[in-house]
C-alpha cells in the first residue's frame, strides 16, 4: 500500500500522550522501528496538562524513603475499592503485581520523584514533594488495606504533567522513536483482515503510513466529542473538560469502523473543585445541608460522592479558625461567599431547609468535641467543633485539576471519560465477537482501563503508561 | 436467497413482546405480509410478565373519567424530569404529542383500562383499577407540571402484563400477522448493503427467512447476558433480573455485526422492593440512618435514589399505627425484622452509627407534628409522628416487579437494561457513522429509548409499543 512519499515502519503509534510515549519506547526497545503520529503541533497531549500523578506502589524507593512499607496486595485491595465497584480485577492484578517494576522503568526513562511526602488532602501539592496520599489513609480505605501513599509525581508544584511527559518524550527520542506532528490519523488500513497502516491528513494533504507489525491507538478519551458524550456519557454534557481539547474519541471510532468492541463507555471522572484543605478543616454539605462523605479523603473520591450522588449545590461550611489553619499556598485565594453569626441565618442565605444545617453542625460539633466522627469517619486530626461566625464557600470557586484558571462553567465540575476500546492486558483490541483484531493494539484513555465506577488520580497516567508498555511489547513481537 | 422450505414475506419482526406485537400489527395494517419470529414457545416475552402499565396521557378517556385534565405539555415536563437527567427530548416530544392517539390505538386493538384510580403509592395495585400514579403527584414533580396520573393498566391485580399482551397478540393475528415460535434468529442477512432477511435455528435446524421490505428487531434488552452486563452495566451484575430469561441482547449484537451503533448502554432500571405502602407511612433510611427521598413518590424513583446513590442496606422505619393503616392486600405479608422500644436500641440492632437514626426521626417527628416535611417534601397525608415501639423492615423483603416469589438474591434489587441500538424516531437503526442501515429497524428494549438516567414504570411498555408502531409503519413503507 505504500506510494511515493509514504512511510513504512514496523509500528505506528497514534497519539503522543503518556500511553503513546510508553508504547513507542517499549516497541523501539524491543527492536521495532517506531513512528508516533501526533495530531497537535508537539507531543504531550492531555497527559502533559495533567497533575502528573502516577499511581505506583508495592514498596517503591520513594515510599521507603518516606517511611512506608507497601505490598502489591495492599495496593490491589485499595484500588479494588477506590476504583470500584466493578473495577477490572484482571488488569488491576497485573498493574499491582508489576508496579515496582513499572516504577523502576519510569526512573530508567528519566522520570523523577523527590523522596518526600505531602501529608494533607489536596488535588495537587503546592510543593515539589514526590509522594502524596490519594485517600489510602482515609475511611473506608484505611479499614481495607494498610495505608501507604502511592501518588508519585515529578518535582513541580501543582500541575506536574509537563515534566513527566518531557522526560518520556526525551526517552522516546533516545530510543530511536520518530515523530510526525500536525498530522491527524483519519482511519485504519485493513488488508486481509489485518490492520497494516493508517490514513492521515497533514494540513489537508492526505497521506498513508504502513506498519509491518501493527498500529497502537493511544488517542485519548472522548470528552471533547459532544455527540459521543450525548450517546454514552450524558452526565458530562455541559461540564468543563479535563483535556487538551483534542480528546474527540477518534481512535475509538476508527477502531469501531474495523469491528472493535467498546466497554464501559459510560465510565467517567468528575472533579469538583472541593477546596480540599478547607473541606478537611470544615464540613462539606449538599443542597439539603447534609454531610455525605468524610471530607479528608481524596478530593476525587469526594467529587464522585457529591456530583454523581447528591443534590447540588455543594458548600464547604467552615469558621475563622479553619481559614487561619490553612497554609497560604493551599488556600488558592478562596474567600467566603456567605458569612453569618448563626447557622439559621446561613441556612437561609444558602436556601437550605430550616434547621437542616443546624442539625448537621450540631451533631458534627458534639462528636468533634470528643475527637470522633462516628457518622462519616473523618480522621481525628481534622476534627474540631465549628464556632460562630460561620462561613460558606461555594465549591465551584478556586482551581482544580480541570481548570487552570479561576472558574469552570459555573458548576465547579470538570471531567473526562474512562470508557473505550475493549482490550486484553496485552493491549490487543478485541472485536465484537471477542477475538483480537490482527495488527491492532490500544492503551490509555482510548481504552476501558482498570476503572469501575470510581476514580482516583494517578490511575489514568498509571494504566496508560503501564498498559502502553505492554501494548508496545505486544506489537513489536508481531 | 430463498431455498426450498424457506420463507419469503415483506416484513420480519424478531421477537414477540410488546414492541414486536405493535410493529407487526402496524406493518400488517399498512398492507405488508408480516412474520414474527419468536424464540420462546409462545408470544409475550418479558412484556407479558410485567406489571402491564403503559404510560399514557394528554387527557385520555380514563383520565377524564377519573376527574383529571391533562396535556401533552404537562406529560412532557413530567417525563423530562422523571426519566432524566438527559432523557431523549426528541423521542419524548413525539411520544407525548401522540399519546392520546396511542391510547386510542391500544383500545382499538383490544387493550382494556378500567376507568378508576388506585390512589396510593405502589409498584402494582392489588386491584383492577385502570389508572395509577407514577409519582406525578409527589415532590419535586408536582412543582414541575400539573399532576395527573398516567399509569394505564389492564384490569388485573398486580402483574397485568399478561392481559395486555394477550390483547395485542390477538390483534396481531386478526391483522394477518403470522408467527413462528421456538425459533432463534442468529444473524441478519445482508445483500448489497441492505438487510434482506435473517438466519435462524429451530431445534438445531438452520433456516433462512427473507424479507422484501426489511427486518424489525424487537428482541428486548440484555439483562440476561452476563458478558454484556460486565462490559456495559456492571451495576446489574449479581442483581435479580426483570425479564423472561431470554433478554440476552441478541438483537443488539446481531445489528452491531452489520455496523449498527449503540447508545447509552449503561442505562438501566433498578427496582428495590421498598414496600411502598409501608414506606409512605413511615420513613426510608440508608445504612447511616439518613432519609434521602420523599417516600411517597413512585417506588421506582425511590429505588433509583437508594440503589444508585445511597449506602445500603435500606430500612423502612415504622410503628404499629403504620402497619395498622395499610390495607391488607398491600402489606404483602411483610412483618418487622427488628422491633425496639427506643431508637437507640434499633440503631444498635441495625448497625447504624449511634444517634443517627434518633436524629433523623426526631427531626421527622417534629416536622410531621406540624404536618410538614420541609427537608424531603412527602405529602402531608402521609405525615404522622412515629411512636414507640418502632419497627424496622428490611426492604429486601416482600415482592416487587422483578420478583413474583418472595425474595430476590438478598439485595432486594432487580433490574433490566435501557440502552441499546441507536434509532431514529421512525425506528431506523443507525450505523456507526450515523446513517440508517437499509432494511433494518428496531424498537423496544433492544434500542435506547426515551430514557436518561431515570426510569418510571410504563415508559418501557410505552416506548416499546409507540416506537414499535412507528417502526412497523416505516418498514412497511419501504
Amino acid at each position: 500500500m505504500t506510494a511515493e512519499g509514504d512511510e513504512l515502519v514496523d509500528v505506528i503509534v497514534v497519539g503522543f500522550g503518556i500511553a503513546g510515549a510508553c508504547a513507542a519506547i517499549s516497541a523501539a526497545e524491543a527492536g521495532a522501528s517506531v513512528l508516533v503520529i501526533e495530531r497537535a503541533g508537539a507531543p504531550g497531549g492531555s497527559s502533559a496538562l495533567s497533575g502528573g500523578e502516577v499511581y505506583l506502589g508495592g514498596g517503591t524507593s520513594v515510599q521507603k524513603a518516606c517511611g512506608f512499607d507497601d505490598t502489591p496486595a495492599d495496593m490491589f485491595a485499595f484500588l479494588t475499592a477506590a476504583l470500584g465497584p466493578h473495577a477490572d480485577a484482571e488488569k488491576l492484578r497485573f498493574y499491582c503485581d508489576d508496579s515496582l517494576d513499572h516504577f523502576d522503568w519510569l526512573l530508567e526513562h528519566g522520570v523523577e520523584f523527590t523522596p518526600s511526602l505531602y501529608d494533607a488532602p489536596t488535588w495537587m501539592p503546592s510543593t515539589t514533594d514526590g509522594l502524596m496520599w490519594l485517600g489510602e489513609n482515609s475511611y473506608p480505605f484505611d479499614t481495607l488495606a494498610t495505608p501507604a501513599p502511592r501518588g508519585h509525581r515529578p518535582p513541580m508544584p501543582y500541575f506536574a504533567g509537563a515534566p513527566l511527559m518531557a522526560a518520556l518524550v526525551a526517552a522516546a527520542a533516545s530510543a530511536g522513536v520518530r515523530t510526525v506532528v500536525d498530522t491527524r490519523v483519519t482511519s485504519l488500513v485493513v488488508e486481509e483482515g489485518r490492520v497494516v497502516g493508517v490514513r492521515a491528513k497533514t494540513y489537508g494533504a492526505e497521506r498513508e503510513f504502513a506498519a509491518r507489525r501493527g498500529v497502537v491507538l493511544t488517542t485519548g478519551g472522548f470528552v471533547d466529542n459532544e455527540d459521543m458524550l450525548e450517546a454514552h456519557v450524558p452526565a458530562l454534557l455541559g461540564q468543563a473538560k479535563v483535556s487538551d481539547g483534542l480528546d474527540d474519541g477518534s481512535g475509538i471510532t476508527m477502531a469501531q469502523a474495523v469491528g472493535a468492541a467498546t466497554r464501559r463507555m459510560h465510565a467517567h471522572e468528575v472533579a469538583l473543585t472541593v477546596l480540599p484543605a478547607l473541606a478537611a478543616r470544615g464540613i462539606l454539605v449538599n443542597a439539603r445541608g447534609q454531610r455525605f462523605v468524610n471530607e479528608d479523603t481524596y478530593p476525587g473520591t469526594v467529587s464522585h460522592a457529591a456530583v454523581n450522588h447528591q443534590p447540588a449545590p455543594f458548600w464547604v461550611i467552615a469558621d475563622e479558625a479553619a481559614f487561619d489553619d490553612i497554609p497560604p499556598d493551599d488556600l488558592w485565594g478562596v474567600r467566603p461567599h456567605h458569612a453569618a453569626e448563626t447557622l439559621g441565618e446561613l441556612e437561609q442565605d444558602l436556601g437550605m431547609p430550616a434547621g437542616s444545617l443546624e442539625a448537621t453542625v450540631s451533631a458534627y460539633n458534639a462528636h468533634a468535641a470528643l475527637g470522633k466522627d462516628p457518622w462519616f469517619h473523618k480522621a481525628s486530626k481534622w476534627l474540631r467543633p465549628l464556632q460562630a461566625p460561620y462561613a460558606a464557600v461555594d465549591v465551584a470557586a478556586g482551581f482544580h485539576p480541570g481548570d487552570r484558571e479561576s472558574s469552570t462553567n459555573g458548576t465547579g465540575v470538570a471531567g473526562f471519560t474512562l470508557g473505550g476500546l475493549h482490550t486484553t492486558v496485552d493491549g490487543e483490541v478485541l472485536s465484537l465477537t471477542g477475538d483480537p483484531i490482527a495488527g491492532l493494539f490500544a492503551a490509555g484513555r482510548a481504552t476501558a482501563g482498570m476503572h469501575g465506577e470510581g476514580y482516583i488520580s494517578g490511575t489514568s497516567l498509571g494504566d496508560g503508561s503501564y498498559f502502553g508498555r505492554r501494548a508496545g511489547r505486544s506489537v513489536a513481537a508481531q
